[in-house]
């Protein structure tokens, strides 16, 4: 009836370079039962533990990196703004700030201990619930866990980073459709474009220029979704050649335009 | 926006005598933080202790009997069906069976613990919080409660009771609009009327004819719900003088039945 999905997932070895770096629509709620290493949203670095719990906005570009030597257990739940019931659909956590923290982390005992419950109450129903009745007590955890999050507040001690490149993110984001040219970034944060290269792929996995790239279909795929036809979408994103538009956004996305279209 | 009530309630010197014994056409859901004593539905005694939890029906007659020397500290939601939240609201615990037993006791780990975890989080919303929102969190616990205490089932082993008192018990339920005297009671327990009543009160706290009225003027506010119009529930339910069901119906209910009316 409304968008999400959820799953528990245990990985006995992960390999950090096999988790998805992403970028996407949906809300996501990550809560770690079992696990050793990062988790990095926008270049803002959390410790990953047993009993984080990392909340992630929509487009808010995020991955984690598990130790190898460390088992990684996870509840992972995507899911629109409209699975959160009734009230808690207007809590200000859903609607993050320019200036807000990247991503929602928290490590408090109360909300670890609520999750807890609920997500293994939900893996007591099993598979053989009936699908509408799992949905229902989804939705129940989804909701707790976002007001759990709101009268909680966002953890900012754990947070580490680098200034420049928190900085040089928040510019990116506030200016997707503006002139981002390395040329351009290097000046405004009076750094040579090399050295800044480096120093931002050092502290997110990544180069600028496919940060941006994601950045800028995310944000097209958003648009799609409220109804802009696809050929302002990519007007307004910057690209004079639709086709050329059309092949970027296929080859992050990986869907067409269309699939994100408002009747979809 | 659904009729639901919810109290945190802790008293230090309980008195038994002061704790209503009724029946009503709410769902109830007790949850005991603290205390020591017994829970009695319909003749049924259940043991109270930390951590009980404790389902009562629509109609279902029950009351607690607190010991004096240990503080009593609990939860209490009632809450009508459509409380519950969607795939929920069809289970089967919700709609009482003619032969199941009298109220859903549980003592489950898992079921205590869950509600231990949700109230405490419903606690520390506070009163600031917005009546929409802790509205809002109660239907995920309710809905959580529900369905726990569906997967786990009713704890029978926990249950006493005298047979004859349960067999009594049952035929007046099933019999409520039928001539219901002392001694067609008797004749059909094939014991004498003084040892009927006796072993009655003896075991429910309350004389044969209270409980008679109570559950009949709660059938009576049940089809008024329903819409049925009071004069012919009069009838319904045996009573051919009007004026003499509206003194009755007052008397227990406290309201009138034009209160209990559809549009009410």
């Amino acid at each position: 009836m409304y968008g999400h999905s959820y799953t528990h997932t245990r990985t006995e070895h992960p390999d950090a370079a096999s988790f998805e770096r992403h970028c996407h629509t949906e809300y996501e709620l990550l809560f770690v039962l079992h696990g050793h290493g990062d988790f990095i949203v926008e270049g803002t670095h959390y410790p990953l533990r047993d009993g984080t719990v990392l909340f992630t906005r929509p487009s808010e570009y995020h991955y984690v990196h598990p130790e190898s030597d460390t088992p990684y257990e996870r509840y992972v739940v995507n899911f629109d703004r409209s699975f959160v019931l009734n009230a808690a659909e207007g809590l200000s956590v859903l609607t993050p700030q320019d200036d807000a923290v990247r991503g929602i982390y928290s490590s408090a005992e109360s909300v670890i201990s609520l999750l807890r419950q609920t997500f293994a109450f939900l893996d007591r129903l099993g598979k053989s619930a009936p699908a509408d009745l799992r949905e229902t007590l989804l939705q129940t955890v989804v909701t707790q866990a976002v007001t759990a999050l709101f009268l909680q507040g966002p953890d900012r001690e754990s947070a580490s980073g680098n200034e420049t490149v928190s900085a040089l993110i928040d510019y990116i984001n506030r200016h997707l459709t503006e002139d981002l040219s390395l040329d351009r970034l290097a000046g405004l944060h009076f750094i040579g474009k090399y050295q800044l290269c480096r120093l931002f792929r050092a502290h997110t996995g990544m180069s600028i220029l496919h940060y941006i790239n994601t950045k800028r279909m995310a944000l097209a795929a958003e648009w799609l979704r409220n109804g802009i036809p696809a050929e302002e979408v990519a007007l307004r994103i910057g690209f004079r050649d639709y086709s050329a538009f059309y092949r970027r956004f296929v080859s992050i996305q990986g869907k067409s335009p269309a699939a994100f279209g408002k009747n979809q």
